[in-house]
């Protein structure tokens, strides 16, 4: 189901994949199998990571020396366990940021690494790769703040053209934490106005648990951030005017200008710079875990 | 006094400035007046930031947002304090961390900047500088590791050699935060043998209030971080080779890489990098405020 195309639940009358659980759900039955970015509007969304438990507690270490990147929100209640959370948001219990939950399915894709190389790409499912050796990381994601940019009348083109976000490889280091090393920050791009900048990083800014405010902005930002080429991300689908054209070939044309934040594929990008071995599993990027909790219950 | 050329203290028969309380009051009476690695080991050392309260909530940011170079353990128990202290610490008191203070005299020297300019360097205090407004903060310091890392075999050579430490400059972008955009990390250096990096790095990874594990480390990482000229470091001393040497143009002669640490000054480059306007005062690299609470308080 299209995040634009919503019908009404008959039983509540309130619109489909509007809450966590309705979105997780979706994902589990595979009737959603597409990105959640406008999924249950306000709802906080994850990344998701899995590790061999004895590379959990280095992850732990990458997320706190990384907190723009990597904000830790939760991991699996114990090894193995797909289904519990141990909460690290001061004040929110595990249960409370989702309590029917099955790490394995309610991704609407996922991806599978081997010995730190990608084997399977947007899969719908890792029951068979879950082993009781794994344990389950929730990092905060940035489509959870563009709801509030949203309301502000800042909406993402990416959601109003109904695409997936851009995301880019920069060369700019993560603070190395144990096995984690060699691996630089991802960033998803969202273009805005110039004149409009000041102001999404004041509405991005208390989102500390979701990436917070943008980490540069600007056509020089392209550059300093080591980024190829804007219109072809690593991740996501290509960036484009509101008529359609590549973003990059026509920037002259118009007024907006890229602006990056921090992404939650960075961990992804660190497990495969890191040469870890084993199986590792991930969201496919886009294809988030919709969350019970909201996004006003984490900003600062 | 050198801390080279500990005497005893007649009444506890301990060499002098053992204690955090010892280091100040030498600070504070100007009896010791050069930087304070190797003094009271064992006990935390702080950089100081003094910003005018408009900046305090936006340096908070700064600090959320970028842990590993400023790691925030404390500020004044409100606008005006230079005497006690609020404490970021978890299960630490403001009192523990240290009790008999005085922010415009403790360290034995201090940088005060004018709308984002040094104006005064290395001074013996800020009394009168320090107004009302004015909010000190303390950021953890590599000092810190330094006693573990002598303790395990592998003394920091500006130690032995009774220098300043080494602190450079890069070109790796501060996450932003409100009104400080434009700053890059600030590294300070030791080098030590390629054999014993991991080592090195084990031994201070737990240290993650005191900038934890080193974030680069070879000779391929002073290219990487954009430093112009390793024998020409923008803060501290030159760093030499154990022969006195310059260390840059002799590498090729000793087994020695450079390891480079997050480094407290990064504050101080914000604030310049920042445009602030008004009076903002900060101890003077290498120069820092010693506290009561021990590195085996804030170890993970």
């Amino acid at each position: 189901m299209s995040s634009t195309t919503l019908t009404t639940c008959s039983m509540s009358l309130q619109p489909q994949l509007q809450t966590g659980p309705q979105a997780r759900l979706a994902a589990r039955s595979e009737s959603h199998a597409k990105p959640t970015s406008g999924l249950a509007p306000g709802h906080l969304q994850a990344n998701l990571i899995v590790l061999p438990s004895r590379y959990a507690q280095d992850f732990r270490d990458l997320c706190a020396r990384n907190p723009v990147p990597c904000p830790l929100l939760a991991e699996s209640s114990e090894p193995g366990d797909f289904s519990s959370l141990k909460s690290h948001l001061p004040g929110i219990p595990g249960s409370a940021i989702a309590a029917d939950l099955d790490l394995r399915t309610d991704c609407p894709g996922y991806h599978v690494y081997r010995d730190s190389k990608l084997v399977l790409d947007t899969v719908p499912d890792i029951k068979d790769q879950w082993t009781s050796d794994h344990i389950g990381f929730l990092v905060g994601c940035s489509f959870s703040f563009e709801s509030a940019l949203s309301k502000a009348g800042l909406p993402p083109r990416h959601a109003v053209l109904d695409r997936n976000v851009s995301i880019y490889r920069t060369s700019i280091p993560l603070n190395p934490a144990g096995v984690f090393t060699g691996a630089t920050h991802i960033v998803s791009m969202r273009p805005y106005p110039k004149a409009a900048i000041e102001k999404v990083r004041a509405i991005t800014r208390p989102y500390l648990q979701t990436h917070g405010e943008c980490i540069a902005w600007g056509w020089d930002a392209v550059e300093k951030l080591g980024i190829n080429d804007i219109d072809v991300p690593e991740w996501g689908d290509a960036p484009l005017t509101m008529e359609g054209e590549p973003l990059g070939r026509n920037w002259g044309d118009e007024d907006n200008v890229p602006v990056f934040w921090a992404c939650g594929v960075t961990p992804q990008e660190a497990v495969m710079k890191s040469g870890l071995k084993g199986t590792v599993m991930a969201h496919a990027p886009g294809y988030m875990l919709v969350l019970d909790c909201l996004e006003t219950d984490v900003i600062c």
